[in-house]
């Protein structure tokens, strides 16, 4: 099986899970910059959020730009991955109506260590399909980035409870961190089209 | 006609629908435990219905993986499961939000029933299109997988008025039945692809 | 210019619009018959947006399957029709809430007709870049179908001011009659595919 | 990398963007013509939101149609963008909401500046990445429409703190301006397909 549909409908989800979390944003009830300032927590969970969701997809791109074929293993360990993206949003929004809180900083953490381990099984699943020494395995390599933001969170979560702040500003070190996007697949790219 | 658009549109739909069940979820009113643990037969009913959904995209998928061609009345039989796909998210919070009251959890059970049928026609007239010794026509065989998880919905239904926790339990039954994806489409694929 | 990725846009759109209707479905407030019951109008209402965009979609795929190119001006054609559809939500939504009152029902017609009028010019727009004697024209020819849902629809919409019921029975003549889909272009790919 | 993906996730948000505006709409609460009176404001700022996001649309689609290939720095400047524009539907709610206080009509037009900058800055990073004597460089060249843009913007905020009706003229005038699409990237795609 050719992987076009499952990213067709990848993106799909993908681009509905980053859109809809703007959608519980509450309209400001004021007109005056009071009613913007109160907003400015949600804003920047917005911002977190986004960057997050937009890192996944950007990786998922770049993952599936590689991978050749698809299977019925692939299909479930990519919707597990959607499953925990999907919670994203509301997630998100609880933390950002809450920010001071520690409840929902923590939760906020440990969906993202949910994320992460979905996807660190659909990488697997895919190197398992594609061969240890295939392409896609030599490009994914080691996962060392993966296993910062894993520390970072693991670290973070706790710390919510002493402080929602240090976690929130844990959470904006990994965004922050992925933004420079996947250098290993691009590299790989370039090599094996080289090699053409 | 190709089945290129209606699988782009079907996927949308799905990635729709598959998404904005997470749209209806409250947002937490509380940010301690309490106000998660509230959440719970919610969560409960996500996870239900969004195993549900991935497994219809998956289906739907493998069906059309091997389709070579769509009519008019493809289309309507296409548009007429995802109409009653459409009332899975809220089926399935009007469930979440009543999880121990009989009614919503029937009507849950009588929406996968609908489904089903639905499925099966649009599979029937696929058969039909292509002719029945077509090589769909052999990968979709007996339906012995969709036979069972009928009968189940058909127990379940009634017995969610004695109690709606075992009407639940049966759903999570066929759920689970079905995570193993369709092998019989992928073997077909398989041996047809090694006979090219 | 291809029309692939304006296929692909529009699929998006339709594919939200024609689920984002379920969205504004309030959750049954209790869980008995009573709730349901109070739901009907509002299903029907749903039926009948559901039948009505699930038709320009078909019909607006089917038309796009023979047409070659696309320029600016359809881009905008198109977004026309999108904008006009993209109300029919709200409006269903007003109609189901106030299903015998005549002015929701009235606008629910309006909205129809205005929706007729943009696919018309999108139609026709996409008739004068391919020329008047393509197959796209031919193809398209009399309108004959068109012609008799803008009669029935004029008709309608004052009626729902004599009694709402009336006007929403000649809404439902009009899905009824698109359900069957549109042969004419069929015939056409059919005779242009023989020739090659 | 080839940008079919990036264009198919982009034609998703998009969509979205395009059509959750809707969603914001409150139904009418009455059945009468002062219900319908009282969305006025609401459709006005519908319409522009409509016509502005459409119109990026359109360019995206136009500037990616030459576009040949797309690396990581594309994908989070086309992020970028994304995001800016995830931002409208609130902005233009919350305009519609109150479009006679000067706070949301400016907040509109500064976010009006923020995603023609995330657009610029995509449209550079593109040309960048082609070269600066490529077709795609060619095709964009001196972007006078989006320097005229800027400045009735630049004009239109603060004008919005003396009447908001004049920046809501000024809005307007620009999604007018831009609703004829860019003639030179179709000027660009006809020479280049005929020197073939």
């Amino acid at each position: 099986m050719k992987p076009n549909r499952l990213e067709a409908f990848s993106d799909g989800v993908f681009a509905i899970i980053i859109t809809i979390m703007v959608l519980e944003f509450k309209i400001p009830s004021g007109h005056d910059l009071n009613a913007l300032h109160q907003l400015l927590p949600e804003i920047l969970s917005y911002i977190l959020g986004f960057i997050l969701i937009a890192n996944y997809w950007n990786n998922h791109h770049h993952m599936f730009q590689i991978a050749t074929q698809v299977d019925g293993r692939i299909l479930w360990a990519n919707s597990h991955l959607l499953f925990w993206l999907s919670l994203m949003p509301i997630a998100t929004t609880w933390m950002g109506e809450n920010i001071s809180y520690p409840l929902p900083m923590a939760i906020f953490g440990i969906l993202q260590l949910a994320c992460g381990v979905a996807y660190l099984v659909l990488s697997r699943e895919l190197i398992y399909l594609h061969g240890s020494d295939s392409e896609l395995a030599k490009a994914l390599g080691a996962s060392k980035k993966e296993l910062i933001s894993v520390a970072i969170y693991l670290v973070g979560v706790p710390l919510a409870f002493l402080d929602s702040r240090i976690a929130f500003t844990c959470y904006f070190l990994v965004a922050a961190m992925w933004i420079v996007p996947d250098r290993r697949i691009e590299r790989r790219i370039k090599i094996s089209g080289a090699g053409e």
